[in-house]
């Protein structure tokens, strides 16, 4: 049984073998970890950049969160060995790194959780791995049974490697006085100006075992032998070596021999985590050891997970659907805004969606992001490329590369926001920049970001791209200064337009009445520009380079068609319906993959310089024509919004893997979160197509969220009332929803009929509009909506 | 048999898992390797900077070359399956992956190739690798044969990782038309200004078969499957996958089929190794992949080595020094001359020792070096932190934090090169600085370095000690401006009395014999205050801290005695008779150990704020307590110099593993070369003391290049002859010795004899002294030397 099983709100995948990297991963606002069903692990904690306690066994780059994380035999995890004692059987749970075929094992997803069950030799081995809601430190429970119908000898060995922790100074050792391994490592540095940021580190690596083991080894080498890690040596003999480590790797292992009755079983819980010193190891025992705390810190993280559990609960022909968008999307829409990503510069593009996405679930975070976001505007108007979140962070790695697209993201993130809380008081709001100590208010903030937008295009009226725009670094389209974006400029015109649309809406002062018509007016020059300058017949073009080459267009062998530039100039009106219908037509032809619309085709298979980094990526991978679901959802989010509901949600359910068993194997995930993309480039390389990137970090499922609340249900807001206006896929005869909207309860029954238009009955009484008005906070709306078949 | 057998200029080893880090190394001018008795390697290329063909599973850190390194079993290294095909029986040569105990085995390093002998199954073995004498690629040859006396059907799988290329595109296919493995990638790169500086990069790795395959597998996860590297899936069935990389981990992975004859055996041979192109590929395959350019390559790159032969050919009692002075020391020192340890921003005071050995080789390289490093003195006297030797070149790592001490190895390394050739023209060679174009002569920019270091004394005329200075990077004792250093104020008084002598020496002009007497005075005075400041009553200190610490002193419980500063006393002049006698028996009471002489004793433990980095570093690791051998040469050349001739021998006998078994594997190193430390501690850690770090580069090679030719030979040159006086271990009859010097061979017979003083012989004629003067180029000089009992 290949395909995932899901029960209520956990995920179950019964081989180990089948999915190899697919995943689970639990955060708090400290720390986070994604392991696999096999058992390797990938961790970090805040110090307050990003850092590790488990390392890989060679000295790692620092990178920014890859996607396809590559596994091999030493990548860092937890694995449990277990040998039968009388005859030297061994195996090991989860399932590396032995890989032992098991009798049974089930990799169990929760949303709070993560845990096995695997049976083998007449031993079940149940694990658990759970976090604390506010602390750093991997609590893991393991219990061991006889199931064999007859007295055992067995040994159990958890082993968790700690790897490669310094060049400067790593050692371990088995601590009877805190009861488990202690590995110590200094953080190298050479500059004396390093000595004091990196001098409070966690630099040390613990891990406690409830329960006293009867022997260890910490260090890796001695543990292993000439065994390799499928057999150790140290496993093979009757008792660990009792190691340490000394400017040697590290590793945690330790033993516990048992006898077994029939049927008995034996509970063990376990820490593994960074500490400063030895106290902080000790008072880390003393607080999280013991079965009653396990269930404390369960019992609250649960509640922390709970808390993000959103607005919308839907219940549809699809249940797999259902138990996505009810459970692990909205989930994954607060990891997002209540961590930003494990980062303390995130883009700002980012930082404003993903903030966005807690208008569904505790908007007073996006309205703080909000705010915090604009104290980092330019005098100029602009937006930084990334926005500064702890004291002494620095803009790193793509951040220091300059894009043009920033100032885009506030009204398109604000407009959500508003939609949602209807709290337009946000517009009048102080804000004091950052450097300049000026205050102004968000009103004011974002029409500067607006002109600045307006300000930022050549003579034909076309927006700079610089070394870059959303989601697609061509960072030499436009270097020299003078290369344009087709994206930015239809992308421009909505942002002027949403913007327009909400100064209008509040526009009780004149001065935003007078904004409303200024933006109205530059967003009809920006797409008058657009229609002029790029569209290609079929299609909107992508740039025109430095050197005045116009891509993205028909005579284009690669990179043809661009996504972005159609999905925006449906929403910031560039397109007509005529051109809505070619391009869509095009974007079906040319885009469509079964696992979803490719941000781009075909890919890129060789560099082109006047396009730059995207055409040095590999075909498939995140920018080079991947199914890249952050575009893909806008593209989406702009079908619901031209009443493409149809065609919506085929894109939208192709966003997730399944249900069918072959899409589950290709695609290599359990649905329990979006990727940032699937591979594309299904027409070149259809073996890889459809492969998650494992990666969960992703701006896509604030947006995710808004097409099945605003576009599926149509149950959107507006400055004082929800509309409704549903768009169900043709084969659906109904879905129930419930919907929290300004502190009230929506219980809406949305069935076909045979009615000519939409009907809207709340509380037994048919509705004039499809839209209700007068919400009452704690109040509970019982709405009937039929639609027509 | 444990120990390494010698074979002529060979190092043998008959037991892959008694010394597992054991390990050869090969080099040219583009590139280099380090190869383990189990087939880890290490190899990089310069484009300029050091860059990788072979890579690890995951993103590695870009870092200076590691000591220690960590091997696991996904390390890049060079495999070699064997299967039975009637039994399914495996091992692989040389040991890795699979590690089963075979029949024989045999790991032969030699100074132009490195080769192994492994019979296992009745299968012989023999793989051979060699470098061409100018470019970048690997030369394998393979040779099995059927030992068993019957027919056979074997596969043989060449397994060649190649790893985690690059985030950016990585991919790997068998080209049939190149006839090998080709891996392509893309450094990734994020601002536009790198793609400029990596678009040329050799981005591809390629694996070539002088003879097509039978199959092959280039996705490293196909060959693998669930076996894993012991026992890969793809090697467990009849054929390899034929797999591709898109986007994955690639390998190099071939099949070849043999039905054997009984005693038949096949050849086949390999290139390994990276380019830009496929014409770049089909380029190396046309020029080396062939019986005749193999053995073509391997000649001429054997001529390469053997260019760097040295000045010196020893017949002593002890056949293992001989063989290791006549063959491997040369060899490192040259190598360390000749590619500046494949850097391109080498530490100046490394720079300048590196290239003093090249005074015993070719002297040429030495004197060219030591012109280029003067033109990059700074206008203050002051030399940089390192040396850049290419364009674009930039400062990096350690080289980013200010040392004191790089003017002091002006003269100490200008000595060494006048003494051997007697070329003090160069003092009047105009050098241009890089930065200013002013010309100055290298007289004036050695005495002006010797006036910065003169001034950069605080009151007390004791030197500052910044951020560091040589070898012990106590990067805090002076980072607020006052500390001083007791080691470098010595140190200068050596510099400045080597600078005067040479002053005299070459002191036609009155503005040298000026000078010689300006920096006698201030060698004086710097000793004067060495002796008020540093002195302890039993050794000297080594500094003072900013806030007025003496620190390395009796009182002290950690970092108590430390070794340069009494090595550099007795050079120096600061220690007077009593004081040397009373610094030696406390260096051999406290710091001596039986794989040579601390740094310092005892190892830090913990931080000390004070003192700064090398207290994080581990104890016994190259700054905390090891023994460093590049301090430890200069004890032993101060020995020579102070006529302690046997104490001298002792520790440089140390220096070299063996020749006990226990040595040897307590080392886990063959005596090719000299690590840069071993491990110290052997009080505190005795189980990891004496543990080689496996690092070839070193400054130490030259020094004991030095102390062999001048201090145990005693031939040592001056301005217009040789000198004679050698110190012969008490124990020790005599020895021969071939000296080439100034163009002339001695052929010199050192015995002991009934005489009070020593004499010599020259071509039959005593001497009146022990000096031989009027050497005439070209020239053959028999010499006796009778020295007492």
């Amino acid at each position: 049984m290949l395909r995932p099983t899901h029960n209520g709100d956990r995920y179950e995948l019964t081989s180990a073998t089948a999915m190899p990297q697919a995943a689970g991963f639990l955060w708090n606002q400290k720390m986070m970890i994604q392991i696999t069903c096999r058992g390797y692990a990938t961790a970090q904690f805040m110090q307050p950049e990003p850092a590790k306690y488990a390392h890989a066994p060679n000295l790692e780059a620092k990178t920014f969160m890859q996607p396809e994380q590559n596994y091999y035999a030493h990548h860092p995890g937890r694995f449990f060995y277990v040998k039968d004692e009388e005859t030297g059987e061994l195996f090991s749970a989860p399932y590396e790194p032995v890989r032992t075929p098991v009798d049974s094992y089930a990799f169990s997803v929760g949303k709070s959780d993560i845990a096995w069950t695997i049976e083998h030799l007449g031993i079940r081995i149940e694990l658990n791995l759970s976090l604390p809601a506010r602390e750093v430190v991997e609590l893991w429970s393991l219990r061991v049974t006889n199931l064999s119908g007859r007295k055992r000898k067995i040994s159990v060995y958890p082993y968790f490697p700690i790897g490669y922790m310094s060049w400067m100074n790593q050692s371990g050792e088995y601590r009877p006085d805190l009861g488990g391994v202690v590995a110590s490592s200094v953080t190298p540095y050479q500059k004396v100006a390093d000595y004091f940021k990196q001098k409070d580190f966690k630099d040390k690596t613990y891990f406690l075992c409830e329960h006293a083991p009867d022997a260890w080894d910490v260090r890796q080498s001695a543990f292993e032998g000439e065994g390799g890690l499928h057999y150790p040596c140290a496993v093979g003999a009757e008792l660990l070596t009792g190691s340490d480590a000394r400017y040697e790797t590290p590793t945690a292992a330790v033993q516990y021999r048992l006898a077994l009755a029939e049927g008995e079983l034996r509970d063990y819980r376990f820490l593994f985590g960074p500490a400063f010193d030895d106290n902080e190891i000790r008072a880390m025992r003393d607080k999280y050891l013991s079965a009653d705390a396990f269930k404390a810190a369960q019992d609250e993280y649960a509640a922390y997970v709970a808390s993000g559990r959103g607005c919308l609960r839907i219940q549809t022909p699809d249940a797999d659907l259902d138990n996505f968008v009810n459970h692990w999307l909205p989930r994954q829409v607060f990891y997002h805004g209540d961590v930003n990503r494990l980062s303390t510069d995130p883009q700002t593009r980012n930082y404003l969606q993903d903030n966005m996405g807690m208008s569904f679930i505790k908007p007073s975070v996006m309205r703080a992001a909000f705010l915090h976001a604009l104290s980092q505007q330019e005098a100029s108007g602009a937006m930084p490329d990334g926005i500064l979140l702890v004291e002494g962070a620095e803009l790193k790695y793509i951040n220091q590369v300059p894009h043009t697209d920033h100032c885009v993201w506030l009204p398109v993130a604000l407009k959500v926001y508003l939609d949602e809380t209807g709290d337009y008081d946000i517009l009048h709001e102080d804000v004091i920049g950052k450097d300049s100590g000026v205050a102004l208010t968000v009103s004011e903030r974002v029409s500067s970001a607006m002109d600045w937008l307006l300000q930022a295009r050549d003579k034909r009226g076309l927006s700079y791209i610089a070394q870059g725009d959303w989601c697609d670094p061509m960072n030499m389209v436009g270097y020299k200064g003078r290369g344009v974006s087709g994206w930015l400029t239809v992308a421009t015109a909505y942002a002027l337009n949403l913007w327009a649309e909400i100064c209008e809406t509040t526009g009780a002062s004149s001065s935003l009445a007078e904004s409303a018509k200024h933006f109205r007016a530059g967003a009809h020059a920006v797409n008058r520009a657009a229609n002029e300058h790029f569209w290609d017949g079929e299609w909107f073009a992508r740039g025109i380079t430095d050197d005045d080459v116009t891509f993205g267009i028909r005579d284009d062998k690669e990179g043809r068609i661009w996504l972005n530039p159609q999905a925006w100039a449906i929403l910031g009106g560039a397109a007509s319906d005529s051109q809505r219908a070619s391009m869509m037509a095009q974007v079906e032809q040319q885009l469509y993959t079964p696992y979803g619309v490719q941000m781009f085709a075909p890919p890129f298979s060789a560099m082109r310089d006047d396009v730059g980094r995207v055409t040095q990526k590999h075909p498939g991978s995140a920018e080079n024509g991947a199914v890249y679901n952050h575009a893909a959802v806008f593209y989406i989010y702009s079908l619901y919004a031209a009443g493409e509901g149809e065609r919506a949600y085929d894109l939208l359910r192709r966003m997730l893997p399944g249900p069918s068993e072959a899409d589950y194997l290709q695609r290599g995930q359990l649905p329990v979160f979006i990727p940032n993309y699937y591979r594309g480039a299904w027409r070149e390389y259809p073996r890889t197509a459809g492969r998650s990137s494992q990666l969960f970090n992703t701006g896509t499922v604030s947006w995710v969220y808004l097409c099945f609340v605003e576009g599926l249900c149509g149950l959107k807001g507006d400055a004082d009332g929800l509309t409704i206006q549903p768009q169900l896929p043709k084969d659906w005869d109904g879905i129930k929803v419930e919907r929290q909207f300004r502190h009230a309860t929506f219980n809406v029954f949305i069935q076909r009929a045979d009615v000519e238009e939409i009907q809207v009955w709340c509380d037994g009484n048919r509705l004039t509009e499809a839209r209700i008005t007068g919400i009452v906070a704690g109040g509970a709306y019982a709405v009937e909506v039929l639609i027509p078949r």
